[in-house]
């Protein structure tokens, strides 16, 4: 048990290493169609890799922030950002959004995780425990889109991305109420969101339209 | 005296399950009107109910949140959401601006109430008080027209809107220091803010001109 | 000693002033760039004086915020509002971006200095401490460009702005390492990060072009 808990663990700095590295380089992206300057694109790449945690730790009122807790996140993320322009400038390839598509679905996912496991611990409801996944996992990239002038790409492509972290959000509390430990309810979440994500993306499925 | 402070608590429940009904509403319009997706239609529903009221929790440092302590609220904003785009999808019938003005100026007048209320409660200097208020009636329209990559309307309609409710927060305090209850001050915020308002729709007030 | 404390403060106090009238100042304009009405100038005026404050104090947990400790900085700004607006509409008088920049780069210190300064009295890392010196004087600027509907112009002229603050931050750090007094390292950070932002608009510097 202790030995599956610690692959958890590893596990879980693992993909969230990949999942702010993922958010990060979608910012870098998005700041790059845009023409940003230099200090630009670090600044949307810190938005979108930093924005969901740092709103869910301010909504759940819990500090220090994590990336006051892991400074070397920070430091990171500078360096993501910094070496995607190096990279970008040399050489001329345009990184397409299918290229950062699977770290994205896993960043969602564990951040999405990441979300429920904190509301839990706060005691909040249900509904709301669900909704600040969703949040954690979402709102870095819709800072990165707002300060890029942009109505965040989540409300109008049509592509299921919330919805994922809202079902795998219920998917942990459920594994949870059945008594399962903390890991597993987070590994469920994970694979739930960035599974379904990742299905939505290869079946290209679209939500269901509703303007007549 | 019982009697009334109780009718002054259903009136403000009643109006305050109004306003938040009349805010959801009018961002389920401007993301029809933005087409949104259906995620779009319940981010944008959520942000201008629940807005004005998470920023006056946030500010005024007071958790937790009045949509945890009221998950029902989520829930009933949830369904206003998802009923509205039912009907819309049915009926192809446009629900126009005007059809939610009055609800929309009583929520004006009830979450200013309810952040002049708050603010007085922690103790913050007049000034502050009354632009609590004012944050909290018009902050969720703000942040609904900004992931909307809108100016905010009401930054550049003409139209008095926050004005009104920085009217109705100082007569809030004058009854206030009058020494009268409670739900008498807020009532009058209440009346004011919406009177206000609804006169302006009426008689079709304009801000002054300042730019030559 | 004591004298020139002394002297720090009133200096503290008499750009503390001057940089929040000036990014009052810098809001009033781009609110009267974007046609709003008055309501808009004033929430906009607003938001780019006590925008980067707000939110330095949010991130560092600390209350009561400063303008509510000093609410004369409300009233004061509000006046600002109101008079540029009066002399807009008599005037007919264009205040650039280069009427500004004086008082502007001020400001950035200035702010710059007190985000580092707070952040330093919470005992955050070195890294955290130098980047919210950088938000508390960026971000007045950034949320009056977001309402704007623009993309932040610190993001996107090439111009170093954002990138004195942080060389400013590192200063502040430096010489308080070397144990020199609150004081000094504060105006240290001031005269750096005003002093470069003050050159690179003289000399014309720009940020290194990094896309091919």
């Amino acid at each position: 048990m202790q030995h599956i808990q610690q692959w958890g663990e590893t596990l879980r700095l693992l993909v969230e290493l990949a999942g702010t590295a993922a958010f990060a380089l979608s910012g870098v992206l998005e700041g790059a169609r845009k023409k940003l300057d230099a200090v630009g694109i670090f600044v949307v790449g810190f938005l979108a890799a930093f924005g969901g945690g740092t709103l869910r730790d301010l909504l759940l009122d819990q500090r220090p922030f994590f990336w006051v807790r892991h400074v070397e996140m920070l430091w990171g993320v500078m360096l993501i950002c910094l070496l995607s322009m190096l990279f970008m400038r040399s050489q001329h390839i345009e990184v397409t959004q299918k290229t950062i598509a699977i770290p994205d679905a896993l960043g969602l996912g564990l951040f999405a995780a990441t979300g429920v496991d904190q509301a839990l611990g706060a005691n909040m409801p249900a509904l709301v425990v669900v909704l600040m996944g969703v949040i954690t996992g979402v709102f870095g990239g819709v800072l990165r889109d707002i300060v890029c002038n942009e109505i965040p790409t989540t409300f109008r492509d049509h592509q299921p991305y919330a919805v994922c972290a809202f079902v795998g959000g219920w998917a942990y509390l459920g594994v949870w109420e059945l008594g399962a430990p903390g890991w597993l309810a987070l590994l469920t979440c994970l694979l739930v969101t960035a599974g379904l994500r990742g299905l939505s993306l290869w079946r290209q499925w679209r939500l269901p339209v509703w303007l007549g």
